[in-house]
């Protein structure tokens, strides 16, 4: 028999979370290296009846909240202890809300093992006063670890009901970790493929939300199909450039796979960052993006207006502005210095 | 005054054929070194009022069969007479449906005069028994003209209403005649851009439709949007793979112009192969392709199943079945041979 070498935890437990969870675990039991047990740390939450959301997801193997009528696998363990759902782990996955990353990983400083490999399912970047930083680096700075992403066309109830889907692994150096994560999250319905460009895994997975925001933005003014398929061409061919220009080793190739034109098209198909950005054009900018959030997403955060932001601050930083027409274009209008319809004169 | 060198005449008049009719037309009137008449060849029809169409469209200056509500510019005029219409052209532009096109240049045998450039809006393939021959270079063949191409995402009826489109020239060798296409072609809301890679261009116009098919096919089997967007991705993957195969010199830029990425999206979204492929899916095989063909084309016959088959002529002839797992399950599919759902089960 195998010696059981490896224990996967996942950090975060909202919709993509918990599929990721299930996909995990269903192959965790096959996988003679593994561990069967899949722990998955859970910010608590105490649900209108009064119960715990921990106590629920174990009671009923289900996240009601999040991942309402899924099975996890009866190997999920909810766990509302970071620490203690980490504990015996060493290879982490990382899948919270953008914002909520960099307190998780202080406090999880000193309290990794060893050994530890990491996989970010995150999107988005922190830009600092020292340049952008993704979050894999993040991860990898704060804790010492090893940290690969996870990127692709995901929407996550569409996995959870096993759906096709496929996926992309970005990895930096060791092709052997790539593998063992492709063959923990891969199954016959999520097809996974690992390539050697974490940068541009990474940044594709960040860059179409912006894309996203100005294919709302066409939706709303009804510009019609042959304008949104051009404003997705340009916005991919902007990733691209930008993506190189910050990191030249990224891979043409890249914008090929699952993280690249594939997440794009769903991202700006459906999504909350094309609903939001739709809604803001039809208004006539009369509503703000702040006021749209909080009445479409529930005072959440848009992604893609938080990236859009950030890139926008980027190429103000580098003298890049004149180059990304679409990119600059979409942070304006959304912090209301152009009006919607700016999305089409640009470039 | 600048002398006038140059007279354009469309050959087509559908809908593509008349919205090109009016692009032309309205760059005719400003630009020095073209005379403003641009003849459109028409094939006659009665109507069901025993009017002519050519003289409904010279009357009212609209196409009313094919772009009705849509004025055409007063400098277009019909003409029922094919070498008529293109007798003092030597700007042809060729936008008739894709079996019509070899006739129609055995009768412009010998008609043509000298310095005559082309340029085709046709999207198809002959596949002969010595290989698969371009339309471009049908009409380069048969007619001894330099042929260029335009594609793109460009559904005729948002142009004819000047929304915003992009669409791309391929050309061979010559970019002064390129430049030349793009000044009759471009207009503010119809932005055109030239590359050096005319069969890169062409096959992305011809294959996309395939790609399509295999897009309604996971439409009409409701396997959601992560599916679909892979589906597109392997397509466009496999479009490029094959491009190259067939013609070393095909670039990969040209995947991410309009003509590529972009055209592949409308196609996949709205368009009649997807509409049809959707329809044979959800009748689980029950109905043919020929019987739906003629219940919602009225007998029209399906661009992207004749491409498919073309191509698995191809694929066989030169033994690549193997690489193009998409191409192959779509032709298998659309001849009964495979069942919808293998289009998930390929590759």
């Amino acid at each position: 028999m195998t010696k059981k070498k490896y224990k996967a935890a996942v950090i975060g437990s909202g919709n993509w979370g918990s599929v990721a969870a299930k996909l995990v675990a269903s192959n965790t039991l096959n996988l003679d290296s593994f561990h069967d047990e899949v722990r998955m740390w859970v910010f608590e939450e105490t649900l209108p009846n009064g119960e715990k959301l921990t106590d629920i997801i174990n009671i009923t193997n289900e996240n009601i909240k999040y991942l309402p009528g899924i099975k996890l696998g009866h190997n999920v363990v909810a766990d509302p202890d970071l620490e203690h759902a980490v504990e015996d782990a060493n290879m982490l996955v990382f899948v919270t809300p953008h914002q909520f990353i960099e307190g998780i990983c202080k406090r999880l400083v000193g309290k990794i093992k060893g050994g530890v490999e990491a996989i970010s399912l995150i999107k988005g970047m922190e830009v600092k006063t020292e340049g952008p930083c993704m979050i894999s680096s993040l991860i990898n700075k704060q804790l010492g670890v090893n940290c690969c992403v996870l990127m692709g066309a995901n929407i996550g109830d569409e996995i959870a009901m096993e759906k096709f889907s496929e996926a992309t692994i970005g990895y930096r150096e060791d092709k052997e970790v790539a593998q063992r994560w492709v063959q923990i999250f891969g199954t016959p319905y999520f097809r996974v493929s690992a390539v050697r460009d974490i940068e541009g895994v990474e940044l594709c997975g960040t860059l179409k939300n912006v894309v996203a925001i100005a294919a709302g933005f066409v939706d709303g003014l009804e510009m019609g199909n042959n304008a949104k398929a051009a404003i997705m061409r340009i916005g991919l061919n902007e990733m691209k450039a930008f993506s190189k220009l910050m990191f030249p080793s990224v891979c043409d190739n890249t914008f090929l796979e699952s993280c690249g034109i594939a997440d794009l098209i769903t991202t700006c198909l459906g999504g909350r960052n094309r609903k939001v950005a739709d809604a803001f054009a039809r208004s006539g900018g009369k509503r703000s993006f702040h006021e749209l959030e909080t009445e479409l997403l529930q005072g959440q955060k848009l992604q893609g207006v938080i990236t859009a932001g950030e890139v926008y601050e980027v190429l103000c930083q580098r003298g890049w502005q004149e180059s990304f027409p679409l990119f600059r274009t979409v942070h304006l209008i959304c912090i209301g210095c152009a009006p919607p319809s700016a999305i089409i004169q640009q470039s």
